[in-house]
């Protein structure tokens, strides 16, 4: 597989199908960038009309092609392009990016195109990027290829880009470029028929040049696989994502875009789960790809500051704080040793305000104190250059610092970049990654904080539960099929829990005012009867639920009153009437391509107004499930709260997991919800619950 | 006042006291400065040991100087400040900017110098600007005035910059240059001494050619008489501002920085009160700035989108919609037209995308349609400039439909600036506000919708309730004080809010067994019982406070058990006890400088772990104050929910005006909590509250 993709990030020689002399067109700006960009092989324009364009000799058919070709460009309209496929295919060229539009996006016809080419693709052994696409860009200087029409030009670098929307991944290019930052590799797949978004990272993740990637995807074709690879990847370097379509609108345009499938909330989780820093600023994800690319990885999130401006301080040590970011004071040793060094009205404590009358020496000072403290995992540092500064020297003492030490930096840099451009070229040249803002470089440093949680966080277990009785559960789950089912009755629900070992408040099916009775006494009161029919739906709403039954009088009035309302073709539910617990909601839900999603909270008021709920993509692993537990806002009750105790945190994990496993075995459960649970003292039980199929 | 004002910055001479001839030094910077941003009249340089400085005529003293002088700055250390002071005023000069720093900031000494020199400037009816400041700009063409050590020389412009920190200021500026954008003035006012920032705001509110206000400030000196003047700005332009402090370090930084008071979440609550635009990002600010000087204000929140690429419009939709912007849909008469002229690739609709493809009639057309559907209140635009169509006459057109019409246009313009030079000169000549990304440039929509907001919302009114005892509330009060308590007694308490007529849970206080029996009766049970006494605290937790007492019986046991407990030397407090309700608190707290500041939030659980409360400053409208109670985070359960009555909302207004009101009245009160208030049915009365003096 990798093989194809050298072909395609590394060609020798390339093929535009489509090239044209005509300088307003996607044939004629592609030949312009190869030579513009100054690729290393032959470029050869396919144009049966002209014999050359922009000084290149064009040739009638790829066929025609003297030498070999690694990757051909396809631009030509929809209805030709298969018949270009099979001419590649013959040449023997391996790789083709399509960057025509109007396939599987424009609808059913589209489609027919697509699946055309993709066949004849396979039988030749092509891969295809695209289409609708842009295409790839490779920067390394042995290769300089500008296989693409937008008008970037990257320096080499060590960042790689992909995006499936060319319009985003054309924009952070840019992006990159005006703050004066290299870039590695580039790739928008667009369609994505063929080479997939999982594919391109993993390929990047083996690039050894390639120090953070960047991610913009609509949609994933298969969010497990792409979980697995991309896991691998953010192990050993930090992949950055932006998430689109948060909202529903965003999704609608999103979906109409480029014909995915994006489930929205769902693109968040499956980042998550493979450890992707997710941004939903595409400017502060840039931000943080520099940092990450140029500084090493924080050990924790110990910052110490330094500066030479009071205000951009206070801005950053709100941005900080309220990033979770630490600002452990200075030690009293390394304080009486910058009480030496310092001018006279600097402020030595942790921000270690310079004052702008500084020069070399003192950030030289104050960068070797800093560095030392071991308090410190990380220096943040303000530099304005004041026009009466050695600011040149100053930025030496800045790299050598960063240089010399294993802890990053990163640096707001206020300044006129043209006039102060000396020392501009200093810091760049050294790597130190410089924002114009004090609030966008605390932020950066805080995505650099983030990778360091991500890379070391301990890997949890997925528990394999064998207590559990899968074919109690198969014969449930066949049994409500068989009858055309999709609503399970409350004695499956409750059945199938059992069987996974998931404590229920305890019950009993009956099905007349004596069994109501028998089931009461033994049980215990006080309990409750609900109606139990696939029919009566909102049993509450119609008087089919009876709450606190204190005794078989009350239970012998509530099930005659029952009877006579809703006749008798139904049975009753009786069940343990539970005190007031702390309410809880476990539920889990089948999205497509994606597998189970798992949902924690706290039930009533908490899931309904604060929505203060998580969701997890299955399996969860113990790790996980607590993690779900711990970040929902209202933790501290789940925790305990005003000598209330908190709830068993444990059996919580426990029944997440139990809860997960299910959905792993049988997919086919589509919706599944405890709503509630009551966690009472040490117990966690299902008072209600409801699974379709 | 304003005359003093223009003397400083519309000044026909300055003075320069401390020039020097050391190129890294303050007193050559402003110099240079000066000479190189062309100021209109004279420089004087002062120093009494050189004859010329930049090939400008020194003088030893400014008594020597042979022309009038508007304005001096003063940049010699600290103890000869005083003097040079003196000698200005002998002068006749009437405005000095001391960019020195050593005063107030550094402790009592550099107060006294500081007292000093504010002494002899009154003496001579002289006003200072600083000390520990950066000092003004004005770019008027006719003026042209850098009194000012920074580097950022500004182009005209139409926003004007005021910052209590230089660094902060200088950052801004800066943003401003480096997005191609003018500015008219800048002021930075270090330690406030004198002319503050409320002038220097009031001052921008009357300069016709400021548009937008930029403030930065860490503390305000007289936050009541900001609010007055801010308030009738911001009426008639934009006045935006950066909330620093936000955070606990934050706050302290900014204190030992400057010298001021910060209370910081009272910044925001000001800024609020003042009608003023608030930013946590520099950035947002600087790109809001752009927008709300450039553009028409949008008369609501409806948005229409035109866009020439997908991604990016997926992003923006997020970000507009996050905002709480709407898209409504296109009309179906718009949809039928732009099917007449849209490329057949493109999406009809909003957003409305006319593809990559899409050349200047297409735009036309677009804007044509758009413009005119009247659910759109403004126009976001998001235009990449393919290398493949004909941009410049594609900027001309957007320029064209921004120009003939009322709604504003705002540009997420996705380029190379330097390749696209023609086109990006268009778009600025234009006066269309580009932003780099399409989430920046939707989070400038979205603040000038807010500001649309801010200046169409209806002044409402402030209550003077007449049925109020004042004179009750006084004799409580100085009951109180001569005893030296600081605490107010129970009885003290629901006198003082029963004077304000705050309706509160029936009440007595009593001071025997035989008394609480005849309280509870004629209250009538179930009843509380609470120990009233000074010296018990944490009444609950050492059992002084018994609930839901049912006859006489149970009260004599609690009552000979409460004096059995604590002794006989306190009193009963006898409450009606009420069934549950909806827990509400409301709150008031006096904050220096600031007045009294007001709370409303749920009780319970909703402030201690959602901290879910809204603060305004008094005295509280009607307008505020409902607004206060619709935005707390669980304002679904004031409105009713599943079922459950809401609350009676005009109720809480008015106990909110009268908590202001007697905050107003009595600004000795330095807390007073009423928590809970229990909501029941149409009630809201008060079950605890606490005053403090």
């Amino acid at each position: 597989m990798n093989d194809h993709l050298d072909l395609l990030f590394k060609p020798r020689a390339v093929a535009l199908i489509g090239a044209s002399a005509k300088e307003l067109s996607i044939g004629n700006v592609i030949i312009k960038n190869l030579l513009h960009y100054q690729f290393r092989g032959p470029v050869y324009p396919i144009n049966p009309k002209v014999d050359e364009i922009r000084g290149l000799k064009a040739y009638p058919s790829v066929l025609d092609v003297p030498g070999e070709v690694d990757l051909a460009h396809i631009v030509i309209p929809p209805p030709f392009v298969p018949g270009e496929v099979e001419n590649c295919g013959k040449k023997g060229i391996k790789t083709i990016i399509i960057n025509t539009a109007g396939f599987k996006e424009m609808g059913a016809e589209g489609q027919a195109l697509e699946d055309d080419f993709l066949a004849r693709a396979k039988k030749y052994g092509i891969r295809i990027v695209g289409p609708n696409c842009q295409g790839i860009i490779n920067s390394d200087p042995g290769i300089n290829a500008y296989c693409n029409f937008t008008f970037t030009y990257p320096e080499p670098g060590h960042i790689s880009v992909v995006a499936q929307s060319g319009g985003v991944g054309a924009v952070i290019m840019q992006a990159f470029h005006d703050m004066g930052i290299g870039q590695r590799m580039y790739a928008s797949n667009g369609n994505g028929s063929d080479v997939s978004i999982t594919e391109i990272i993993s390929y990047y993740g083996k690039d050894d040049e390639t120090r953070a990637i960047v991610l913009y995807a609509e949609s994933l074709g298969n969010p497990q696989e792409f979980i697995t690879i991309a896991k691998q990847v953010t192990a050993r370097k930090p992949v950055l994502a932006i998430t689109a379509g948060r909202t529903e609108k965003g999704a609608e345009a999103s979906r109409s875009h480029i014909g995915g499938l994006a489930g929205n909330i769902s693109m968040d989780l499956i980042y998550k789960k493979a450890g992707i820093l997710t941004f939903s600023s595409q400017e502060d994800l840039c931000h943080a790809a520099v940092a990450l690319s140029s500084q090493p990885i924080p050990k924790g999130n110990k910052v110490g500051i330094i500066t030479n401006t009071g205000g951009p301080s206070v801005i950053a040590i709100d941005e900080l704080v309220n990033c979770g970011l630490e600002l452990p004071p200075l030690s009293e040793k390394a304080a009486s040793t910058l009480k030496g060094t310092m001018l006279e009205s600097a402020s030595i404590r942790n921000p270690l305000d310079v004052v702008a009358t500084a020069g070399p020496g003192h950030f030289k000072s104050a960068f070797d104190v800093m560095m030392k403290e071991p308090q410190f995992d990380s220096i943040y540092l303000n530099f304005v250059t004041p026009p009466f500064v050695d600011c040149e020297n100053v930025a030496r003492e800045i790299v050598a610092a960063a240089r010399t030490n294993s802890k990053p930096v990163v640096c707001n840099y206020m300044t006129d970049k043209q006039k102060w451009g000396g020392t501009s070229k200093i810091l760049k040249d050294g790597e130190i990654p410089c924002f114009d803002f004090a609030e966008t470089a605390a932020r950066a440093l805080h995505s650099m904080v983030s990778y360091n949680k991500i890379r070391s966080a301990k890997e949890g277990t997925i528990k394999k539960f064998t207590d559990v009785k899968t074919d109690v559960v198969r014969s449930i789950l066949d049994n409500a099929r068989s009858r055309r089912r999709e609503v399970l009755t409350a004695a499956e629900v409750y059945n199938l829990l059992e069987a996974y070992m998931i404590p229920v408040a305890h019950w009993k099916i009956v099905s007349d005012v004596n069994g109501v009775v028998a089931a009461a006494n033994e049980i215990g009161f006080p309990v409750v009867i609900k109606v139990d029919s696939e029919t009566i739906i909102h049993k509450s709403d119609v008087g089919g639920v009876a709450l606190n039954i204190k005794d078989s009088k009350e239970a012998i009035i509530v099930a005659k009153f029952m009877n006579r309302k809703f006749g008798e073709e139904f049975q009753f539910l009786v069940q343990q009437f539970l005190p007031k617990g702390r309410e809880l909601i476990i539920g889990t839900k089948a999205v497509e391509g994606v597998g189970h999603i798992i949902m924690f909270g706290l039930g009533g008021i908490f899931v309904e107004i604060m929505k203060d709920v998580v969701f997890s993509i299955g399996p969860v692993s113990n790790t996980e499930a607590m993690e779900m537990i711990d970040t929902v806002k209202a933790a501290p009750l789940i925790r305990g709260f005003r000598g209330e105790k908190g709830i068993n945190k444990e059996k919580a994990v426990e029944i997440i997991q139990r809860i997960s496993m299910l959905g792993t075995d049988f997919p086919g459960i589509r919706e599944l919800d405890l709503n509630p649970l009551l966690a009472i003292e040490d117990e966690i039980l299902v008072v209600d619950a409801r699974i379709i199929l």
